[in-house]
């Protein structure tokens, strides 16, 4: 983004935009349609009191989809660039700034429940919806597709980590008596250090020692795009677009609990269904996209990625961060329903992706198990304690 | 099989047989010695009264052994023209028909346990005993054999599906209460109807979209047999002898409870074990047979492509008709056993196939894994409540 | 060793070898500086009266690093005689007789959870500390190490089945009343058969019909060392360094139980962790000396090999032999804890190992998950009730 041109004009979606002939062409595609959802989805209820719940979540998620497209449009630019390693990075920080946002204000809020409802949510989103309707969308036009499976064998050990420790503090509740609450607590703290810090060796990992692990095997065009954008504005849209998607992600969820509440559904089934998608929205259009154009490093980039991310990064920074914004601390303890939303999503995605090749079918069992599992969630009651995730 | 032959002819297994030189040739094998018992089996109750439990199972168990061989040869007469992915496929379908038959009528006569006992324990048994028995004599003549990776790879992770459709709801009737009933069958059967779809999802990858996964790798002898039998006879055959093996081993079913009961076995060991290993038995020679002959993805096909379809076809058919048929709706509720049951055998077989190779080690493997499950199902003790499954 | 020379001589660790020039050549070395400390564990107890535990404790640590170094020098002696296979095989059963003799000496006085939480914490130690560090030093000085995949991934479904016969006999416990004890004790002597028979048909698959699985695919060095010891010498050094460092294990165990109950450490912790690492550190060494030689495979065979001979050869002769030594029998019951720590590092392994090769990131994540679970024996407090393994 160039100097001087004002972040309020930008955030409307159209000055800037307007400047740049290549950026314009790209907003005359049909779903830039949807842009007015955007402005609307913050005007509405200002203007017209008492909107309800409903007509505010349809609002804010049709505004998603534009913003996502934009957000697919600038990561991919930026791609062509900074290789894939780097921007499928880029596309996970910015695709997870919501999820981070989001988690802050329920967790001030005492919403400890919804926040790690939604934390295992995402992950097993990620894994299962996301990856399964991209190799499924990839699958229909493409009979074999490739990836550079060295990358996903780090990643599904990664994950496997990030599946222990949910495991090892969950299953330390059950030994401990309340008087032990302060074993558990320093149990938490510690686990959480541990997770920052192998998180920051995978960075160091993926982007200084062995990027070549990550660098792309499909043969998806190489050839730098048609309408090329130049770098700052590429990387404000990029930025610009992401803080967009926070705060309709906030509209979104902050009408969705009242919307499902009017249905009846269960708050397992808002926290790690609902909420996840929802916040996910935007990985799964880009990672979606990506598999169409037989990119599929950028894909396993975003959804994996993501997934390694909200584990390593996004839940231990909000559990030390509760101990000074939240009512009382957050912990990993998910009980028997979180140990399963992590592990076989885990599991499945190791079995699954582990040889590099993807198809239709790998999708559809994907998009299975995430189906049995929202099942799940779904008819599970309500439990008066700890209802979310603890039973 | 020619119009205008005697059904209750070809029964008897010898008419139609013998038109054919080259069936007789077949027959002339010492294994058919054994076919006499075919009709003893049925005869002797009829004209001896009261006899013994113990004498009626030798006696189908004798008989199982020439239907099992003569149903192996005309499988592989089929697998000369449709290619080893449709005749695995047949094979496993012919295999599983007593499964299914043996099922429903234990299904209508309420014994729900004994359904979901045998269900969890033809899975295990085809993983374990089926594969590593195949493995270990195949190992026992060729140094290394190989077999289609890229099919098995699938079929695992189709597999943890499988697993996964157990656990679940298991896991979900430890937190619902007695009024929950409805949640708890409707969960069930939305189960029932996603392994159904993905079950037919399967079969279009294997025969439509993806054969060249399921093609084979091993160097068996791809020429045609000296005896070539017309399509026809082979069919029929192949139908007839299945249709035998379905009522021999009702036969045999029918008095092994008895004599289990009077040797003081656990209802875990007859249901999990023991009906299991004779519902099997067929596969088990098929797949063995197999392996000798260092056709190892027809192998796969028949122990492999049975458990998947018992689990994610015969299951949920068994399920969706239990509401018809049977005095209380059947579900997939297993208890902790359960569980292990079938998630053990598909870790250790995504573990031991998954690199496309086999060897005697690889069988012993298996066969370990199977006599430790089997001897923890012969040391369980029967439980005042629901017994086999969930105590 | 020559005829004549004393074990009084050679266990002070000076007289045998000065003998040899090229012995002497490879004793300048400053790790065997410490040697003094070798006889100073035995010394000091006697002539200085009330030495505190944590002197002793000190003295014996400190003496294990020169015995282990004069082990890893002994074995790769052997190793450019006997091949790989068998010097991996020789390394992990000398490096495993301390744990079978101290097992042994804890078993007789009754100390039943102390030997069992040994076993899984050696387990558990060998396959994330000892292999972590191995290829975090040897990922340290090369880009990406290579092992040979095969002899691993038949190494893995090994692992899987001694987690499998840890597993069964404690999830039968929870389903037995105290009127049962036989049949437990039964199943447990059954699993110990099995086990034994597996791990006597893995040594056959090694040793004699695959040992192609085993041979090196590193490029370390294979040309003879400068220094060459006569066969005799380098066996009577391996043997004797061994007992001696069977001894000092068992000082040093003596004197870590009241070290850590001064300190507040938790039995669980003293037995999964300070005792397994005590126990192993021979191994330890020798396995991350030959990670930074780069022969990955000798690594490999020590931890893993290790890991297989502890739970499928030493396990089952401490528990059939507790039928005769100890106060009661010794069985496989470890309780939910117990199945964490053996069949988390399984998984884990599985998903690293099996790919064949290694790097720096792989050993950090052996590390975390390592750490994380020794946190959660650090925490864990004791409980009333068999303390250690199933509270």
């Amino acid at each position: 983004m160039r100097p001087g041109v004002d972040i309020e004009e930008a955030e409307n979606g159209s000055p800037d935009f307007m400047e740049s002939e290549t950026l314009w062409q790209t907003l005359k595609s049909p779903v830039y349609w949807l842009s007015p959802f955007i402005p609307a989805a913050w005007i509405v209820p200002y203007f017209v009191g008492g909107v309800p719940a409903d007509v505010k979540f349809v609002i804010a998620a049709l505004a998603l989809i534009p913003l996502s497209a934009i957000m697919v449009e600038s990561t991919e630019q930026l791609s062509h660039r900074s290789g894939e390693v780097l921007s499928g990075l880029l596309n996970a920080t910015f695709g997870n700034a919501p999820e981070l946002i989001i988690s802050m204000i329920a967790l001030k809020a005492g919403l400890l429940d919804v926040v790690k409802a939604s934390i295992i949510g995402v992950i097993q989103a990620n894994l299962l919806f996301v990856l399964g309707l991209s190799f499924l969308v990839g699958g229909l036009t493409h009979r074999s597709q490739n990836f550079n499976r060295r990358g996903v064998r780090v990643e599904r050990s990664v994950l496997m980590i990030a599946a222990i420790s949910i495991i090892i503090p969950s299953v330390f509740d059950n030994f401990v008596s309340p008087e032990m609450y302060q074993h558990e607590n320093a149990l938490n703290v510690c686990v959480a250090i541990v997770l920052l810090v192998t998180y920051a060796f995978n960075m160091l990992f993926m982007l200084k020692t062995h990027p070549h692990y990550y660098s792309p095997k499909s043969g998806g065009e190489s050839s730098p795009p048609d309408n090329c954008w130049p770098l700052p504005n590429a990387l404000a849209v990029l930025f610009l677009s992401s803080v967009m998607l926070a705060l309709m992600s906030e509209v979104l969820v902050g009408s969705v609990e009242e919307t499902a509440r009017n249905l009846g559904l269960s708050k397992a089934f808002i926290g790690i269904i609902i909420i996840a998608l929802i916040g996910g929205a935007p990985e799964s259009v880009a990672a979606v996209t990506m598999a169409r154009k037989n990119k599929l490093d950028l894909t396993l980039g975003i959804a994996v990625g993501s997934s390694i991310q909200i584990a390593l990064f996004v839940a231990p920074i909000l559990m030390l961060s509760s101990f000074f914004i939240a009512p009382k601390p957050l912990n990993f303890v998910v009980g028997n329903v979180g140990i399963m939303i992590v592990l076989f999503p885990v599991m499945i995605f190791s079995m699954i992706a582990a040889d590099g090749k993807s198809n239709w079918f790998k999708g559809i069992q994907l998009l299975s198990v995430y189906l049995i599992m929202a099942l799940f969630c779904y008819f599970l009651p309500d439990m008066p304690n700890t209802p979310i995730i603890k039973p």
